[in-house]
């Protein structure tokens, strides 16, 4: 039986998580939860499983809780700082990491220096602190296991082999909900056009960032770091049927290839059950007869500059990757929020990054600092 | 430094090892070469690496060798028997077993017992006497290396996980020179068309066995016993590129695939290399954004009745997969030697299997008695 905490609980990652954890009570209990405000999503979440512990946003969301709930077994604390006793505690076996932001990266730290295992797909924390984070997880001897369809595809297709045979790693990229129009028919997109993603249902912000593909430039961040490998050796083909999740080249040009649904259900159980695979009855099988045709297409770094930005911030490192993170998240907010247009989104993450003053190897605190920083610039040029 | 044995080294799987030992010559070393009659393509392989043991078919092949060659290093034997003194030499590592029909069988189970890693191309072996190369393989712990792209694919894909986490295994299938035509115009293809593969370049036998689909048939039979599974577990998908070479399905419903150029110094290289991975400058890389689309289509087991024969031969047992391959083998070569139609070759095979009385769980001598018996068969109902 593995202990499960569960960082961000009611969002589209935490959600299908409780799904897995529930086809296999045998494997696994969920120890505890944390989640921000939504009540109304955790309360069924806490009813059924009864976490001993439960973290959520602040005092108020606290009482509210206790008002809404029928019963409730476990603890109930607040604030970031109760983050960290949900990840050390002695009784947790894994943590799952899905909350959104850069508020995942202490928690990740944390876990890791209470020898947790990690269930990772808050990409924030790769992206901005991959360096500190991959440290702490060799001295800790730690495995960082990826719920990301496409790290999680990579890590698969390195079972068993060395990773120092590696070729290059090949990221598949569906392409997103726009990506048959030009940037000129981009320039009067609305939000509502922009969460129509074509395979995958997901959250709002990662919807809108695999629209400008800057989702696919973090998920590059994230593979440097989680396997250790340069930005070179990095591709990314465009594949609308996202099937292929990703694949590794190995040096003797043979290739290894994970395929499957659209289903994050998948990815998710693959880490919990890592090194292991369980029957996941609820999961659709993967029918190439009837999808029939697969399509690869060449990336279009003119068409979509978020890719390249992020690809250049990768590769300079320092605090860059924390600035194009924060800003990018603040502009997809206020596009989300009807303040910017579309393209507007990579405009302010391009004119952040090029106003930057680059930090190397950055701490933690400089990290913090930085993407505080940046998000508050993005609001002031406004 | 590895030492080798390879038997068939003038046939299309041994010129191609050939050419991996050629790019190693740090790692490899070309110990024995068995072949026919072929002088004309052994004399340059035995000049450049000079092997200590020569094995040709008979007495008058190891004279022609004599005379045409200028300089012979190494000892010449010739018969059968002197494949076992090749592969039960104590300086031999590795036996690739790259030799056409049943004369493979015998010598792999002398490699087995002598606990030689055997590199397989030899499908014989598998498909007549499976049950007791993989007990004797057992029995002395050692590895069968599949040399098959399709094999190979399937023993990649498995490289760190559990084989009882297999749901299946998806054996891809180009359809062969004639898989677009129908069965009516099958009726009068020559010899010259059914040679035209559209993917692979290999031997005569073998590119008449991918249009008949019997190729697959065999390699179902091979998969079942190298991976221990069953036949309602194996499933063969059309698959026009042969790209992905084969793929195996896991219980949570994620496949691993295995993808390339059709080149089969890969899958060669991979078992001599085995468990590491060595890069293969000569290889083309697989570049899936020129290659555009990859296509996957039900098989139909009316168009292609040979593939339907060997699945049944193949569930039966016995001694039925081996007058599925002698059958195959004799119609096939009268079908080369232009004495019956392209259509003639799956009549005879179904004929044969019809009119056999199965023998349950056969000992080697008795697959060698059927074997000799269906050949003989096949050459007296014409």
């Amino acid at each position: 039986m593995k202990n499960i905490t569960l960082l961000g609980a009611t969002g589209s990652i935490g959600i299908q998580t409780i799904d897995v954890i529930k086809q296999h009570p045998d494997k696994f209990k969920l120890f505890a939860i944390s989640f921000g405000e939504n009540i109304q999503r955790a309360l069924p979440i806490i009813e059924e499983f009864q976490p001993l512990w439960i973290v959520v946003k602040n005092k108020e969301a606290k009482e509210k809780l206790i008002n809404a709930a029928t019963k409730i077994d476990g603890q109930i604390l607040y604030g970031t700082d109760s983050l960290d006793t949900i990840c050390e505690h002695d009784g947790v076996d894994i943590v799952v990491n899905a909350v959104m932001g850069s508020v995942g990266l202490s928690a990740t730290l944390n876990a890791i220096r209470n020898k947790k295992q990690i269930a990772i797909a808050n990409k924030e924390t790769l992206v901005t602190a991959g360096h500190l984070v991959m440290a702490e997880a060799k001295k800790y001897n730690v495995d960082l296991l990826p719920i990301d369809s496409e790290h999680s595809a990579i890590f698969q297709a390195l079972n068993g082999e060395e990773k120092k045979q590696v070729n290059k790693i090949i990221l598949t990229a569906s392409g997103g909900s726009f990506r048959d129009k030009t940037r000129k028919e981009l320039e009067n997109v609305t939000v509502q056009d922009a969460l129509k993603h074509p395979n995958w249902s997901m959250g709002a912000k990662i919807t809108i960032d695999s629209a400008t593909m800057m989702n696919k430039g973090l998920e590059v961040i994230e593979a440097h770091w989680l396997f250790n490998i340069s930005f070179d050796q990095i591709e990314v083909v465009q594949h609308k049927e996202s099937i292929i999740h990703s694949m590794v080249e190995f040096v003797d040009s043979s290739i290894i290839a994970q395929l499957g649904t659209p289903d994050m259900r998948v990815p998710i159980q693959y880490a919990l059950t890592y090194p292991n695979r369980e029957s996941l009855p609820t999961a659709n099988k993967l029918d190439l007869v009837s999808i029939g045709k697969l399509h690869f297409q060449q990336m279009d770094y003119n068409r979509f500059p978020g890719l390249k930005l992020a690809f250049e911030a990768g590769k300079a490192g320092g605090t860059l990757p924390t600035v194009l993170n924060a800003a990018n998240e603040i502009a997809v907010d206020l596009f989300l929020n009807e303040k910017i247009s579309f393209l507007q989104i990579e405009d302010i993450v391009e004119k952040m990054l090029s106003n930057h003053q680059n930090i190397a190897n950055p701490d933690l605190e400089t990290i913090q600092s930085v993407d505080l920083e940046t998000r508050k610039k993005v609001l002031e040029v406004l």
